[in-house]
């Protein structure tokens, strides 16, 4: 039984420095429940001069063959970001024997499956709570609390950013631009926003989540990835109008009859469904499983300290299997091949915005071409002049992805159509 | 290792049928995390002549003897429910080296203590994630996820009944006794209804969290209960005027200044609260941890399969431990001894609905009562009569609980007031 356990920390900026703090803050509870105290012996930075917020203590070094080479360390927890090195330096540890706890989404999610077995012949913990959902407990509640369900959904809002700027432009009728200008001085957005508004970010996370509940190996080149930049306040409106509320949604479901289908889009959902509440920089994650029903997670996405809470939680259960020397006790690389659901075999209700000439049997037309294509209309709205148009809003019953594709590009070629202005999902199953 | 893993069931009513259920249908699933096939060897009922909705296979017996007097059973699943023999049962089972898995509330929140240490000292595991919130994942967030944390507030809504019956009472504006009524035609509500409207099941539930968030022992006399007994629709009304919701919650909180404090009570919360949109039987519980921020967790609080859910967890749990001899590794006794927070000394606001004398210098008078009490007054409603005298409804700022008591000590010996109608606190907190 060790004595104490010595952490090499790869990075120090805002994950790093709020590792640091709760550690040092929260020393006693964390050392009363692994039984040993947590010390982080060395940092790896990449400019040693930088001004540093962080109690004293560690050894600042800018080259990681002291920490990785270090047989007294027992947990590297990588929070450097990006892919590489940080990738091969989790690798190399792994090999070492050394246990690894990372935040890092963009490794997991594109390397996870090297990484898993790498910890599995070595017989070492790989933990990664951080990486999807900040703070929020999620992987863990998949792993092991809903072990015992078959989960069919998983579906969250899982980028502070977007969700930041989508709260906005709806609660304050901003447009997009605006938007995200104020996110980018608030620090929320970078400067180069596209992983975010791009919805990239989202789909390694829901590559990530959907690998877990569904026992597969899903990447994000399995992931249908669409963003938020064309979301104009006008769709926002339609959606309060009908009772719906626009979020960007991670969604991973599968189906016995078509397999597995992940995908990240903007959607319509419910008011009065459980992720429509969720403002701001929150993020939450919709779990449905056939014996737990539904259950939702709730909490910071992101941040120094929630960041930091999800990854000093890995720190305490890595430390507890160290003490009792059972690392690598969970892992199970026991996944299985499973089909993927193409998403033109999904199916959903869908809001479609068009502009179209104001003169009469337009409406009929349009209609009549829906209908060719086995689409059916739950509601149409026509209401708004703009350009000398008419602008027709439409939301569909629940109808194949392949069904609208052919429909919507019949009525582009129609004589009488201006523009297609955007067309969205509705996730609209609710509650039962 | 073990090449198979042998459970004795005590219980075959709701949740045990539910976890023949959910073992048998997930079985591939389950086999695949824990490495072994699970089965369920033999089950205790009270009548061996009732018709059994299950699956043929386990041995049912009267005879408690039978199983845990059975060196092949590994894990006993208690889901009998009630204290006695459940508690001897369980206790026995763990002083016979077994790991025990529990639903019972009852049990849990009044011989934790004693549970806890018999597995300890006995090295096996003792798993109850099923006995607060049905099938949310909450036990084994707080112990692992947030173990980093220090935890200031578990609030939660845990009693099912009561909260579709609340949710009732504010949708369809039903009284009370209609909606219990119904509940209990439902078969949400027992003939006895003591236990979920007097708030006792969620004092225990609170019992069991604030002892794992705080690190604490809390036990049912430590918990202050009032029911839902006492809320008519009117003040349903005057909440929803004023931007809140009421809800039946279990809160626990721990300040360095006083303590921990426990209690179960109707409250007002606000509209745009997390908890306030959990609806029906859904139950949520929102933690408050100094890295982490706000989260909380949703789900089915109740019912055979969602309980199922997380007693089946737990045996995955149990199950992988097994089959790496780790059992009882996550255990610790390491509980500090705290202090207690009186309720007196804890503050909110509240919202009072009186009826007094209709005539003037009334309402001065009784603003003045409640002044000299140092309780400030925010929001005055007076719009109504009932029965010739004047409805009052007070919210107040932040004051402590003693000083809102002595003032109401005052205002009812005041020869203007008729009576005082209802006491409601103000759960006020927002998300930052
Ligand atoms: N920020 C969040 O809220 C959040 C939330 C969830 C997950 N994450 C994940 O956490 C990880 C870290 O994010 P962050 O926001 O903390 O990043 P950050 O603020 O940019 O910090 C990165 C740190 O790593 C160091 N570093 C980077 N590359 C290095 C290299 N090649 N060699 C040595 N040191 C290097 C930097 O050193 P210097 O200090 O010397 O520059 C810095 O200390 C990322 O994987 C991110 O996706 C972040
Ligand atoms: N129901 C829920 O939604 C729920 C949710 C969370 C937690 N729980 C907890 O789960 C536990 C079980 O609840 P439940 O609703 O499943 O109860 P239940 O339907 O009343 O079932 C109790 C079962 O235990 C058997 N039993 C009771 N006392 C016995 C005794 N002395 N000897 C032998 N067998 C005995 C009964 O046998 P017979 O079948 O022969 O009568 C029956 O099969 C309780 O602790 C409860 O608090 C329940």
């Amino acid at each position: 039984m060790k004595d104490s356990v010595n952490i090499g920390l790869l990075g120090l900026g805002t994950v790093g420095t709020g590792v640091v703090n709760v550690l040092t803050a929260n020393a006693h509870e964390i050392s009363q429940k692994t039984g040993v105290p947590v010390n982080i012996k060395k940092i790896l930075v990449r400019n040693l001069n930088k001004v540093r917020n962080i109690a004293a203590g560690a050894v600042l070094t800018t080259n990681a063959d002291d920490i990785l080479n270090d047989n007294d360390i027992d947990i590297i927890v990588e929070v450097m970001g990006g892919e590489q090195p940080a990738k091969d330096y989790m690798l190399r540890a792994l090999n070492a024997g050394k246990n690894v706890v990372t935040a890092n989404k963009d490794v997991v999610a594109k390397f996870g499956r090297e990484l898993f077995s790498a910890a599995e012949a070595n017989h070492v913990d790989f933990m990664f709570e951080a990486s999807v959902g900040g703070g929020i407990p999620i992987i863990r509640p998949l792993k092991q609390c809903l072990a015992a369900n078959k989960l069919s959904e998983v579906m969250g809002i899982v980028n502070g950013t977007t969700n930041y700027m989508l709260t906005k432009m709806t609660n304050e009728k901003l447009d997009y631009e605006t938007v995200l200008a104020e996110a980018q001085a608030k620090g929320y957005a970078e400067a180069d926003p596209t992983a975010d508004v791009g919805g990239f970010d989202a789909a390694r996370k829901i590559a990530i989540l959907a690998s877990i509940a569904f026992n597969a190996r899903v990447s994000l080149e399995d992931v249908d990835v669409e963003g938020i930049t064309n979301i104009s306040p006008v769709d926002i409106e339609y959606a309060r109008e009908l009772g719906y509320v626009i979020k960007l949604l991670a969604i991973a479901k599968e189906s016995e009859a078509c397999g597995i289908n992940a995908r990240v889009h903007p959607a319509f959902i419910p008011l009065n469904h459980p992720l429509a509440a969720v403002g701001d920089v929150f993020n939450a994650i919709f779990v449905r499983g056939d014996a737990v029903g539904e259950t939702m997670f709730y909490g910071r996405g992101a941040g120094a300290l929630p960041t930091a809470s999800a990854v000093a939680g890995d720190i305490v259960d890595v430390a507890r299997n160290l003490r009792h020397n059972v690392n690598g006790r969970i892992l199970c690389t026991c996944f299985d091949q499973k089909p993927f659901c193409p998403v033109e075999n999904t199916s959903s209700s869908y809001y479609v915005r068009l502009l179209v000439e104001d003169q009469p049997g337009v409406l009929a037309a349009i209609a009549g071409a829906f209908g060719a294509h086995n689409v059916s209309l739950n509601s149409v709205i026509q209401k708004r002049k703009v350009n000398n148009c008419a602008e027709l809003v439409l939301i569909t019953y629940h109808v194949s992805d392949a069904n609208i594709r052919k429909a919507l590009t019949t009525i582009k070629d129609m004589s009488v159509l201006t523009t297609v202005q955007n067309v969205i999902r509705v996730e609209a199953q609710q509650i039962d």
